[in-house]
């Protein structure tokens, strides 16, 4: 197998030499989950256990987590837990029975949006939430054509890989999705989006939806307020404007609890996941009543899990850590720590750093000009200094820093150590 | 709001007199989470509780459950909560990362499965594991051409919403599916399938998949042994077959751990869902090595909360109940015992009663003709006697009798009484 041009950080079969228990692990796993399926690092890492912000191997070596947004508490958070398995030792059914705790999350949820955004659906993952929210811009509009940033990752579901360019060529693109470049800035992003709608139009698809993340992970993390005339010309073109807040929300950013707030803008749709349940499988859409009602009329919603009263119970948790913690402000502070330490780091190497809260983007460059191999060096360094991040961007050069928001200043340091360590081997 | 014509058990907002505390819950969900939802019943219940086959509302009632397929090991089950809890102190990560849990947890379900069936991939819900079984179809076969019931349901992805007649006119069907009417032999069911691959082809859709719930439960509820030559009319058109198991699947049957079984056939992709984590939000796909090649060479696949430990974990322990409580057996006796039971009473609206295991059809008459109306009533007056059940079907008159897997004698006893009781005020 060669390695995955699409995905930097992915472990290459058969490239390098692994520890014996690493390779009967790999081959097992191979074996029994098949080929779609990637490893991180030259070297996989086989964790075993996991508490705040690290993760341990299985000979009970630590790794600092500087990656995953999942466990955005910190892994294993005790509130979470314990909110957790009180609920599910009493009660765990779905939403064809009246129950409080749905209600009551659902509530807490929009306590954290505009007020004109007033309604919330449930899923389990935030490809489902995508999907859903696609699926009411459809019957909202009446078209079905789609606008994407050109490496947007938005899920796994059949329409939404097919919204995910970030996936590479062997996944096609839904015949009424077009991309836009990521914004450079807010009027030629608004051209863009425009003339996408046009050219959809041109070609008979009637538009339906913007989808963007608001904070462009897989272009590169690129944080700022570019969203406003791309809201309106959205509008202008008839269509709906998705956030998908899978990635920055939940105070990620540190400035707002969702990306979309940086941006000045009222989105129509707003998706969630990832951090929503700390790990467990939550997810959520926010939409204005307006924008559901056609949906609504025709079509019921039912997801089994989605909604579930163990489900609302850990969210709720989640959030309320998130608030008496103050953690948007534990983001702001670290990451502006970090940020600040990797613009004081001086390497050839090093180029512009992107940072919002705990998520920063940095471009790692070769003669000046973006080095995906270098990035994945850089990556794999870290990883053997026991670090944990990862790369993204259209050309794989951008090192993608996404700690959880419960990071402290030691941690910080740690990091910017092991990182200046790590560019003396590069 | 009218009638929901699609769904025969579905709550109607304004028709008849609500007790206020319900009447102002209704109100709250239906303002926090709008249109789409749907509630049971004419007057919705309101759980707070549950354990083992019992429900327990606002106001400390019992009811007995036999309607809901997730926590198929009784609500609440300590073993399961136990396994789900120690797991998420440990680690809960995703598998982009090596551990164990997830391998030992796929290891255990091949283990009940024929050995050409001998790879898994996670998903956190049925619709998901659908929807990925169909873009594997679609890569293996370079086909998109799909074969369903004519009241089938799959999921509610766009892709599975439109594979789902069940939902109704308001949700299109996808051009590319056609249906078929629901078995009544193997012989005219396999000619259907031929016939609808024929008109895809006819249309220039190349044939992908023939997916079917392998007891039609949507379809009224139809066990027997109808696919054999189905699947090779199926296989001749270039297409393969998806056995969904996510109502059949994990024992509910009692002969089988999976529904195909009884069909005597190997499906080329199984998947499953509801009671794989009994209420914990995790489901999955089997395959043949050979069908998710093409798929794994085209594209990776990564569900971030699909195969964490902590869905395995659980998963691994329902199968572990199933197994030493030796659940099959008592799904087997009891389900017997409540077909026997509701085949001696005699009362003009009863039909055809039909029964696999733990998973009854019961075919609601009025003038001989079905009756969705008669039905609906049964399963209100049912519930007014705190016992669950529901209905289906294309017509809407097949009652859906689906108890925990652990329903005691004396539980299917009170189901009898029950619906004995409420026969007579039909």
């Amino acid at each position: 197998m060669s390695r995955d041009e699409t995905m930097v950080n992915a472990f290459v079969p058969g490239l390098g030499n692994l520890p014996p228990e690493t390779e009967a692990l790999v081959a097992r796993r191979q074996r029994l989950l098949g080929p779609a399926y990637r490893l991180f690092y030259e070297t996989p890492v086989h964790f075993v256990r996991a508490q705040g912000a690290w993760l341990y191997d299985a000979q009970g070596a630590a790794y600092l987590d500087c990656y995953n947004n999942v466990a955005s508490l910190g892994h294993a958070h005790p509130r979470v837990l314990e909110a957790t398995a009180r609920q599910a030792a009493i009660y765990a059914s779905h939403t064809r029975y009246l129950n409080d705790t749905v209600l009551d999350c659902a509530e807490k949820l929009l306590s954290h949006f505009p007020p004109e955004l007033s309604q919330v659906m449930f899923t389990c993952t935030g490809s489902e939430a995508n999907d859903l929210a696609l699926r009411i811009c459809f019957a909202a509009t009446g078209g079905t054509g789609l606008v994407v940033t050109e490496n947007a990752y938005h899920g796994v579901t059949h329409l939404m890989a097919g919204a995910s360019p970030s996936l590479g060529p062997g996944v096609n693109l839904g015949p009424h999705v077009r991309t836009v470049p990521a914004p450079r800035d807010a009027a030629s992003f608004a051209a863009d989006v425009a003339a996408a709608f046009a050219d959809l139009s041109r070609h008979g698809v009637k538009p339906a939806a913007l989808l963007v993340d608001t904070i462009f992970s897989s272009d590169g993390v690129i944080p700022g307020a570019f969203l406003g005339p791309a809201v309106q010309a959205t509008h202008e073109a008839g269509a709906l404007m998705i956030a998908d807040e899978v990635q920055p929300g939940f105070g990620r950013t540190g400035a707002h609890w969702w990306g979309f707030q940086t941006h000045g803008i009222t989105p129509d749709l707003v998706t969630m996941g990832k951090p929503m349940g700390n790990g467990y499988p939550v997810a959520a859409l926010v939409a204005k009543p307006e924008v559901l009602l056609p949906f609504g009329t025709k079509a019921r919603y039912f997801n089994t899990f989605g909604g579930n009263a163990v489900a609302c119970a850990t969210a709720m948790a989640v959030m309320e850590v998130i608030e008496t913690d103050d953690l948007l402000a534990n983001a702001s502070r670290i990451g502006a720590l970090m940020a600040e330490g990797l613009r004081s780091l001086t390497h050839e190497a090093l180029g512009e750093t992107r940072q919002a809260g705990l998520f920063l983007g940095l471009d790692i460059l070769e003669d000046g000009h973006p080095s995906a191999a270098r990035a994945a060096r850089l990556v794999n360094l870290l990883r053997e200094a026991r670090v944990l991040i990862s790369a993204t961007g259209p050309k794989g050069h951008v090192l993608k820093i996404r700690p959880p928001l419960i990071l402290t200043e030691a941690q910080a340091d740690l990091f910017l150590t092991a990182t200046k360590a790590a560019l003396r081997l590069l």
